[in-house]
């Protein structure tokens, strides 16, 4: 991978000296930013470029080439590729479009360019991408005219499409953030963000990593690579809903994935997820002050309703604001004109015109052991007071790094002083105490946040693995979905709670089994096809006598006669009748994108009334599963609420982690559903009584 | 109120010739603005300023003057308003601080500036806010040095706070947003943001009114203004947390609101709160142009990937992308350089540089009747392509005028290239899809919304006022809550449908009456004092024979004597058991701000659990009380869930309308809670099972 970025020579294959040739822009690039390495252009016509020779074929180039970059129509790439296999080059950059994201007789096109890379081992990075940027040596391949103003700095991005891509590095110019290294990954059909990510975890040149992406193309490695990384990943994933499937099918050719187990899925790998680019920009700017350690900040504000903002703000992100000292509010009362102004945090400021001030006060803020960062609102105009606030800035910024808490500086100002202070200064600059109260919030959340990784709990947990495959096994080869005492078994070879259960499949047996059991107790259908058993009247809760097991046994028949599907092989289930308690909903299921994925809700509605649900990726441990039920929104249910006992938490932890063992070792079980898991009293446990497993076809 | 805008002549007090004066900035920017006026210095040191005499004292001043600006210590503003008076003066604006918001002591020198108001029937704004602005006349009169950049437009602003204030008009004057007024408000003493607001409406210069508050001096009057105000109303209303409530206090003295209830209140009222400096920018950008009128988009974008990144917003705000003609796709399709782009809704030109064509696009989709307006996002660099699309942005704006639908345009370029458009152009610039999206939901939202105000339903119910008024005034007279029989007694009297009950004081009594009424039976506690009932033990159900009622009947006894309060006076309530249905929850109380409000939840949990609630200013009509419904969360669960019917919703407006009848017909009900309303299926109406009023002491 390192060559992708560190080339000592590169070849531009598509180039010509006629005006609009897109390919001369690369070369000019390079130039530009000081290339360190050596540069050959290539293309059909010939000539010259800016006093080099244009070589017409990529075999003509006299030195070795560690790096080509394609930009020919899109059809002519795999005989271009072919021609670099030939010369001994193993790493490309195709930057052509017209492929797969243009039509479908295109994608045939990608085939024969993996079929030529394989031939040679040959990675690429493409096709449809703009290409690399690594601010270290100067490779510049985008082929439009790049922005000089780009500086040198820690942050990397990686973009699925292009033009989001230049748009983060001219908010990176405009706000003066240092970029590292970028790369536009186009169709990813041979590289895409996992080897990338993978490799810029281990780049030293870059501190965060910054992804913009529309599809993903293995959830659950990308999962692995981000909570294994001690830098922070920010990623930007778009395409969420319905509307955007049509237009990123037809841009990157990104499949839709469900946004519910994406956002699960990045939270649990740490991974920052932000909505829009102004997110992405505010989070980047405080990525380059020193990490807030606490929730404990100090605002101080020229303006009094900027104050009553920020504390907003604060209270909002749940930041603690302790009061200065008496004493530290004397020494500095003194500076004040017009006494008119009383003095808590938030500090306004509003009387004070003497700048140096502000910074004495701020340094004896940063001083306090009870303070972790500051908030500074300044507003001021140019014209009058611009040296004296400027020079505050950089103190702010002195100050952040000496004490290593973040000054979080927001400014009023006019625009052209903003853009001056931008463009001049590394502090970063926030233009509402709103959001720089965000970026703090961000900063505080990178300290703060445990990951867990995918690590299932460790330990032996006895469970019947053979016994679950044969279960699933005469299912699956019957091409059926597991009947419901199957689906209870499978559960119970687990070491789930499970009720007790019968089979019957006829009235006498039903009775036998009945009597066996003890009453009072519920008779379901067994036949898995009716979904939702309860809705069509396939339950009978409460039975308490032999007659009522009867009734209820004909009643089913009956039900059964009527959907032949359930008619054939008619079984019903007897159980015990469970004591009331609190109903959970569990279940799970193989994504696309992240392999197992479990989910757990609070029943008696909540679930489908109000959509409380909480998801992980499998296999998690006992802390990802607390971490769960500590996310519900109904949390005070299972704490009990109005004099209710607490119910069964580490019940509802150790079904979790089951489940999740499950789903991990069995990933032919395509989906599950335990509703409900009955949870009782803390101490008390709990009981499966109903469930479905869906086999893969 | 004309005069505070338009004076013929202005008096500023406070002026001199030192080199820190204030007072001397205001006069700089009353001639730097080019007030039409006449302009008269005061100051007791007397002398020259810019040529002009300065008045030592006002009664000096030659002519008549309007209004008069005093900016001089608070402990002389008293005195010098009575000279202001006895000039003849019915118009000033103070801007000194050091007032209520500095010491409790200092509130007094209020309560005298009040006074000498109130002899000379003399109105004025502030103290302690930074003035007023005029930008049709000139007017200007804060005293910091103000930015000549403000263009003159329609968007008037009132702001709380000085220093917001300020920020505002930056960022105005750096979107090239005109402004027509301006007004700081300050402590609100006299004048206050309902005199001003509602001159605003009538004020033939403003279009747009914008509010920045800290505190409400009267939210009632202020939702009435804005509910009959056909001009949009933004509020940025801040100090919503416990911790700004300390700073607000010592910054323009504002009272902390329960920020639902304000929340509810402007929404009823039609008024958009928006929360932080920039949702208040980027609104006021749509404000500039035609209003959207309906919700079918056209998005054309330069990207693929900012088209996804547009689709994703207009998904997430439900705007709905009809699909481009296949005709007229054919039609542009033979503009492409390369046919890399599929064509869709939303348009991705990626691979089309000619942008007078993008101009023909927009005036063909604009044209179209299934468009209702478009989104146009656009990508350049300034030194290729500055004037192709500086002239597109000026075709969007005249093409947005012409067909009177909004071209929201969004543009990724340099900042030198953002900060020219925006100082050159009309057109408002967005700076990503996802912001220009919400701004153009706003202005849809405009569109839309039907405010109902604060109106009772119209039409004669049946209640008996006095004998709730009797009721009412024996509780008061005693100084005690009502009992529960008493109110449920007053909801029967204002027709609510309240389940039959008796009382009884004594174990016979309660028999006989068990008897009349008829088994099962539920027996309450009816003493107001434990608020709830329910937790305590005070409440039995499902009583089925008379010895379950003694039994009930001696543990209600029990538990009075623990209670000395409960015990004085013991009564219990029967009541028939009611039948299952859906539990409501309605409540109200007497807001300090608003007055009656009332709320609504669905009971099992839902409300404490989940925080579901919909709160409502008194009073409201049927249609109102039928938004209430369709805004709870749990909405799903009334239209009935899981093959249940569908609740009475109609029973619950009435009640709800009940409800806002009484609360407002007795403002002496502090708080009332009715829980639960127990509602059937549809046409079954509902009915009160238990209700606890509180009065006002």
């Amino acid at each position: 991978m390192k060559t992708f970025f560190y080339p000592k020579s590169v070849a531009v294959i598509g180039v010509s000296n006629t005006p609009d040739n897109l390919g001369k822009n690369i070369v000019n690039n390079l130039m530009e930013f000081q290339f360190s390495g050596e540069i050959y252009a290539v293309g059909p016509k010939g000539g010259v470029l800016f006093g080099q020779k244009i070589y017409p074929e990529i075999s003509q180039v006299p030195g070795e080439i560690d790096l080509a970059v394609i930009l020919t129509p899109a059809p002519t790439v795999p005989g271009i590729l072919d021609q670099c296999g030939r010369k001994g080059i193993r790493f490309a950059i195709i930057e052509s479009g017209g492929f797969r994201e243009f039509s479908r007789e295109r994608t045939q096109l990608e085939g024969e360019i993996l079929a030529v890379a394989q031939r040679y081992q040959l990675r690429f990075i493409g096709p449809n991408g703009i290409g690399n940027i690594n601010m270290e040596n100067g490779l510049c391949l985008p082929f439009m005219h790049l922005n000089r103003d780009l500086r040198l700095g820690h942050i990397s991005i990686l973009a699925q499409s292009g033009g989001v891509g230049l748009s983060y590095l001219g908010f990176l110019a405009s706000e003066n953030i240092g970029v590292n290294k970028f790369v536009s990954m186009g169709n990813k059909l041979n590289v895409d963000e996992n080897d990338l990510l993978e490799y810029l975890i281990r780049d030293l040149g870059t501190e965060v990593i910054c992804l913009y992406l529309e599809g993903l193309s293995n959830g659950r490695r990308l999962m692995e690579l981000i909570s294994a990384s001690p830098k922070p990943v920010l990623i930007h994933k778009s395409n969420t809903g319905p509307s955007s499937a049509r237009i990123a099918f037809s841009h990157t050719a990104a499949m839709l994935s469900d946004n519910k187990v994406v956002d699960a899925a990045f939270h649990q790998a740490g991974a920052i997820r932000v909505q829009d680019f102004e997110e992405v920009i505010n989070y980047l700017k405080i990525m380059t002050l020193p990490r807030l350690r606490g929730d404990r900040l100090a605002v101080i504000s020229r303006s009094g309703g900027h104050a009553v903002v920020a504390a907003d703000a604060c209270s909002k992100y749940g930041f603690d604001l302790p009061a200065f000292p008496r004493s530290f509010l004397e020494e500095f009362e003194k500076h004040f004109r017009a006494s008119v102004i009383t003095l808590s945090n938030p500090l306004d400021l509003g009387d004070l015109f003497d700048l140096p001030v502000y910074v004495q006060i701020m340094e004896e803020t940063l001083k306090r052991e009870d303070i972790d960062g500051a908030l500074l609102i300044h507003g001021y105009r140019a014209e009058k007071e611009k040296e004296d606030s400027r020079k505050m800035i950089q103190k702010a910024e002195e100050l952040s790094l000496r004490f290593q808490k973040p000054v979080a500086v927001c400014i009023f100002a006019e625009d052209l002083e903003i853009s001056y202070l931008k463009k001049h200064y590394t502090m970063p600059i926030f233009l509402s105490p709103e959001k720089a109260t965000q970026a703090l919030h961000l900063s505080l959340r990178f300290t703060r946040q445990k990951v867990q990784g995918l690590k299932a709990e460790p330990g032996e947990r006895t469970v019947d693995r053979e016994a679950v495959a044969a279960i699933l096994k005469r299912a699956q080869e019957a091409g059926r979905p597991l009947y419901l005492y199957e689906g209870l078994e499978v559960l119970g070879h687990y070491g789930f709670p499970v009720i007790p259960q019968a089979c019957a499949r006829s009235l006498d047996q039903a009775l036998d089994q009945g009597q066996r059991l003890g009453y009072p107790l519920a008779l379901k259908l067994a036949i898995p096809y009716v979904a939702h058993k309860f809705d069509v009247g396939g339950v009978h809760l409460h039975l308490k006598t032999p007659e009522d097991l009867k009734q209820a046994y004909y009643q089913l028949q009956d039900l059964a006669l009527k959907e032949p599907a359930v008619h054939e092989g008619f079984t019903v289930v007897l159980q015990k009748m469970s004591a009331r308690g609190r109903e959970i909903i569990l279940g799970g299921k193989q994504d696309g994108n992240f392999g197992p994925v479990i989910v757990f809700g609070i029943g008696g509605l909540y679930v489908e009334v109000i959509g409380d649900v909480v998801l992980r990726v499998a296999p998690i441990n006992r802390a990802e599963a607390r971490s769960m039920i500590e996310e519900i929104k109904g949390i005070k249910l299972l704490r009990g609420v109005r004099g209710q006992k607490a119910s069964d938490l580490e019940a509802i932890v150790d079904t979790l982690i089951r489940l999740s063992d499950l789903l991990t070792d069995f990933p032919q079980i395509a989906e599950i559903d335990i509703n409900p898991l009955m949870v009782y009293e803390a101490g008390s446990g709990g009981q499966v009584l109903d469930a479905r497993l869906v086999l893969e076809k």
